[in-house]
């Protein structure tokens, strides 16, 4: 089964805990959003969102920290994952 | 009867749980938003939406992830459907 | 009597429940809005809303499904009408 | 003593009921506002408000449904007016 | 001592009470905003405010009723007077 | 040390009491801020804030009136400074 | 490990306590923001943000003055970072 993101939408995958250990990293959420190291699954087509044109930089395989709050959570396959705004992604990672 | 949805709205509804389960999808929802599977019954003309420019990239019969808070439940000929903007789409989803 | 709505505003008339059971449609609400199918009275000229170019697509006589908490109601020759603005108005209904 | 509107603003003098009562109107107020039937007093010359061009359609004379509660109740010579911005006027009424 | 406002906005001062019973006028407060009869001492230079032109239509010496809340009050030389932005301004009074 | 203000921020230092006194100043504050005087340190470029030109139109050593709760305390040097944005100043003061 | 910020994102690490005392500065927060003095890390490269074209003006190694609680806290190789927009950098800092 396949999800077709829209517009500026992005579906991604928590990296699992052991691997986030093995790059070093850890993350500490502040109060308002709880952020989150992530795999690109989609990337939605980008054009015209809310009345402006939107690019899309991210692409399948980055990985990423993201604010989970703004998104919206889906299980396919038997796998969770979160569909976000590309806006709520704040970095790319390389280890 | 026959709902057309005006502007840059979309009438879903709902998917059944065994076609969900089928699928092999299972929603959970997140704080603030309830996604839904449901499938697309009207889409409006688009046009110009509070003084923005809205194409319709969404087709009857489309099977998507919305977010269901935004929209609005209407009875029609005894089936429960839902009137949502197509910015309320997250995602077109494929079997 | 008569009244002439201003700008991007539409008059409507709640439909009887009689004539709903009959066409069918029976209204659920969801939490945040009381949905309506009414009658459409009188319509407003459009033109510029808050520095945006409105253009009417909704036409006296037709059957619509709004969102009762935005309007304001008025009772005229003894008959109870809503003003609403049209984009506040989310469907077209046809028997 | 004169009052001269600015802007998109426009001066009200709220109808007495027993005039009300002859028109046929009787107005039901929504939670959120307290709508009224009133005489327009004065017209401000529009203009650029808010970066926006407002052009004024309401004229001295008219008798309009306005909502009460975005505009400022002053005493003038002794009557109770109220000033209002043109887009709170949401329809004009005539016999 | 000589205060000059900045962008959009006016120095004004209230009228005195005696003053305001010779002119006629009594001013009601509504919920939101305390209304005021104030003479205008200084009016800034206009232009860009928050990216939109604005011109002043104020001048020194007008008779204004203003909005009190969104104003910053200052003692000045023994006078208390209130810094307001011009579109807290609402009409222009005349004698 | 020095603070080189970014943007349209400004960096002003609260003038003491006695001086406030002495040019005969003294301030009342409103429900929602607390107005001061104060000098003006250093003036940051303008340009570009937020898709909006702002042109710096405050020159170091102007005597400033300010809204305190927009800004950041910073104490430099033993100094208590403050960091606001232009647009939190409401009028010059001179002597 | 690296963390290549998006868009008008900076990478930012909180100087040392000791380091803070050396440079003169003790930083007081307001009600509202927790202010940080930072060594910026990394810089995002800028470009269309939300509609508007943002230009990056902060430099990796400049000592700057932020404002924390609009930032993500992030751990990467056991050192505590914290991803912020350039708009939430007030100043910047030199010795």
């Amino acid at each position: 089964m396949k999800i077709s993101p829209l517009a500026d939408r992005v579906v991604i995958k928590m990296v699992e805990a052991e691997e986030t250990t093995k790059s070093g990293i850890v993350l500490a959420s502040s109060a308002q959003e709880k952020p989150q190291v992530a795999e690109v699954l989609a990337v939605g087509p980008g054009g015209m969102v809310d009345g402006k044109e939107v690019v899309m930089n991210i692409k399948v395989g980055d990985k990423v920290i993201a604010s989970k709050y703004s998104g919206t959570e889906v299980k396919v396959d038997g796998e969770e994952v979160l569909i976000v705004r590309q806006s709520d992604i704040l970095a790319i990672v390389e280890d």
